[in-house]
């Protein structure tokens, strides 16, 4: 047996996870800065919890968990007796048409009647065809399908961190203090197909505080950005925008209605161009007027105290307007700029989510990557658990991609991957067991320390050191274990002192 | 819709994240200063790699997940129709003879006969009851369905570490090098029936060191122990024996063969006492003559050099019996006493697994927990992925036990939960503009601040505070912002300075 792993997801091995975890640990640390507290939720939710929750494509990339216990029960088979009856409808009536009937003609011909109970009697290829050519044809029927499949299963593994935090919310909502801020660093699963930067498993990190309406919430979520960001030496720009200038936006040019189709085009500016971004305006019904509208929304620049007064002109009149300028104001007013670098950017939309206020983006400024976090405020998370008027405002970190922005720019400390600092060679039983009692002194003031595990030959021993990328061997052999010596080289340097035992103890790996 | 998680999983709020992290990171360091490095394999494996690895009862326990795409695969129709013949059959045969058929005489009498096609015509609940009574009367159609299940998936979440490990190490063979020492801290799941102690979702925390006979390495496996319990306050006994010691004693009282129902016999000796056990072996075949070798075997006591001399007089006469004791000699000679609290314990056997040589258990000594810790050395762990010939050692520390521990003898340090540091009252618009800017300072050296979110009575902050666990408040008021200082209180002691703001950037939280 070969052995792999399932598509989309990957093992971390030692330099990958030391990397990973200085950038989670400089995210913990940061959130925790700012009174944020940790939370851990189990990796499978219950079905329902999930299900509904991310729209009719979202719930399709849900991983199901198989109940173990009873394989059949009651619900699937319920669902099984639907489908067999579908099934014998369905062939009633498209008998004559299917081909594959026909070119299995001599297979039906066994039995007299394919519908009747002896359709348990077909050739499994066949009848596996019919399955599949009948859930190819009837969409009704493979809805139900699914449906059936998902009854035999209750649980789920996390699509994200927000439900489940909602989720959690509402389960505790008599127990937390509120504003209750809350960071949680989880991996999440999703079937998706797997393609470059894609995976099924990944880690989400996100930090949310919800039961408050205050504003200060958002501006120290953009320092929040700011701060993890300078940490690990990555320039970005925090756009910022505000849900409820699209929403006046929409107003402006011809309803509400129109606001899901200004969003849609708007969120494609960075891939498709303004010229696109028009066309596709006129084809989801805008006329010349509003196109031209939202052209001169777009093309709002300048300064942010610039960008407010164009704002202003232009929407500053509805009430959504003047709203979504009176929060952007407060944040932009708040954020020093010389710690945290806030960019109004009108064309920031967020995709198709469940935001009603300010809206964050962060941009890496030096890298291929584009955003590498995004987040927002919203109205009621927990409702769809029964417990309405939470209100709250969240962000999030893209660890995958921060990490692959650090690597483009080669910002991760040299030392993040060192492991073992010191290889001790073994020339023997005597020579090692000294060897052992130095390094255990070595090790109880942290540094960290191997044996060689026996008694090789030097090359051997040098090649496990440079393999393992550990910068210094300390080498005591008899000569050195009589005048209670050791040789300490300096693997990288290809330097080599002699020091007695005492002074070892003392030296600066 | 009410909202619940799964049974047997957890969530963990703040001060439980807090207090296992700190456990996590007290391991880690440990195996980062014995120079074993980290290693995070993804939550899924291919079904292939986990089945039959874990025994019958292991591999019933294994989270399956559900392949997305075509739900009617044709391994699946085909294992539908043998199902549904077999069930015919079983109709056919035990009709008389079920009860709830007889009580369900009406709903019966509605379709000719039962094993026809009309069988689907039946009311769902019936049928269910039929699937349930044909499942329990018959085990082999029963695993049949088991079967069918797995067919529709190729994925199931991660049962332990070891496994992983081991196809790594395989999969990764050519590219690693050897001692191959890896840590590994993540969750694995079971779906065994939850109860108190026992969850369904928990994290494992290994290291392993494979591609080495060295006995340094069971040493040093032994020092890790002691120095992670150390650090923790924990104190522990790290008992110790041989799997060939126990290889000799089967061969001095009649043979290898009853080496399985020694060991069965032994291992539950701290449950059920000597006498049951004897009586069990007794069960099993063995003479009073083997009984009395065991018993002799049983109740070797005194120090660890006591111990040894009986065990050289009971089995040092055969070759196992020699092995063993050689590695163990070496194991005791090498670990400091006054370091690490090293017993001989011959009656410790670790279940029956694939352990060969040196087996560990470590047990905490001021508490009702038993073993926390377990562990010991195998032989050929990637043989079962193609790879022979690596063998290893390697130990498990019981992460949910250790917490149960230090909580019943309140060992974790009182700042170990502590979130946020200081409480910035919002005492108004200008008072709480010149909080954040004092706020951002603390921040910026370290300290772990909030500012309350909204302009709030001072009785509603306070419990905010409180409710929090948060130790100090800062206050700053319209007479306080005047003078350029603020109120220092200490919550806990129910202390208050005033002071000036250049004081509060130095004052000692």
């Amino acid at each position: 047996m070969k052995p792999g792993i399932p598509q989309g997801t990957r093992d971390f091995s030692a330099e990958v996870v030391r990397k990973r975890q200085y950038i989670f640990q400089t995210i913990r640390n940061v959130f925790e800065l700012y009174g944020y507290e940790p939370l851990e939720t189990p990796a499978m939710e219950n079905l329902e919890t999930l299900m509904g929750k991310y729209g009719e494509e979202g719930d399709k990339l849900i991983f199901r968990i198989l109940d173990s216990g009873n394989p059949f029960s009651k619900d699937f088979v319920e669902e099984l007796i639907k489908l067999f009856k579908q099934l014998q409808e369905y062939f009633k009536h498209s008998y004559e048409t299917i081909e594959f009937l026909k070119e299995n003609e001599k297979e039906f011909a066994k039995s007299e009647n394919p519908f009747s109970n002896s359709m348990w009697n077909l050739n499994p290829d066949v009848l596996a065809k019919i399955f599949e050519t009948f859930i190819k044809e009837d969409e009704v029927a493979y809805k139900n399908l699914l449906l059936t499949r998902s009854e035999i299963s209750g649980k789920a593994l996390r699509y994200d961190l927000t439900i489940p935090f909602a989720r959690y919310v509402a389960m505790n909502h008599g127990k937390l203090s509120f504003p209750f801020k809350r960071y949680q660093m989880q991996p999440v699963w999703r079937a998706d197909r797997p393609q470059k930067g894609r995976y099924r498993e990944f880690y989400q990190c996100d930090a949310d505080v919800v039961g408050s309406y205050s504003l200060i919430n958002e501006v120290e979520l953009a320092n929040i950005y700011a701060e993890v960001f300078r940490r690990l030496g990555v320039a970005v720009e925090i756009k910022l925008n505000s849900r409820k200038i699209l929403t006046a936006l929409a107003e402006v040019c011809g309803g509400a209605d129109k606001m899901i189709d200004i969003t849609i085009a708007i969120d494609k500016l960075d891939k498709i161009g303004l010229d696109k971004v028009k066309e596709e305006l006129t084809q989801r019904g805008l006329n010349e007027w509003q196109v031209k509208i939202i052209e001169d929304y777009l093309s709002i620049s300048g300064t942010n105290t610039e960008k407010l007064t164009h704002i202003t002109n232009l929407l500053g009149h509805t009430e959504a307007g003047k709203k979504g300028i009176e929060e952007l104001s407060f944040v932009i007013a708040y954020c020093q700029p010389s710690t945290v670098n806030c960019q109004l950017d009108f064309t920031l939309a967020r995709g198709l989510n469940y935001y009603t206020g300010v809206i964050y983006e962060a941009k890496a400024l030096n890298a291929q990557m584009g955003s590498i976090g995004g987040g927002g405020r919203y109205d009621d998370l927990t409702g769809l658990f029964g417990v309405p008027n939470v209100p709250g405002v969240g962000i999030s970190f893209g660890v995958d991609r921060i990490y692959d922005v650090m690597e483009e720019l080669k910002l991760f400390p040299a030392d993040v991957h060192t492991g073992t600092q010191v290889l001790f060679f073994n020339l023997g039983d005597a020579e090692s067991k000294k060897s052992f009692e130095l390094m255990q002194q070595l090790r109880s003031k942290g540094i960290r320390c191997e044996l060689y595990h026996e008694n090789a030959k030097f090359d051997k021993q040098f090649k496990y050191a440079e393999k393992k990328n550990i910068p210094y061997a300390v080498i005591i052999g008899t000569k050195e274990l009589e005048s209670s010596t050791c040789n300490v080289k300096n693997l990288v340097k290809a330097e080599q002192v002699t020091i007695n035992f005492d002074e070892l103890l003392s030296f600066k790996f």
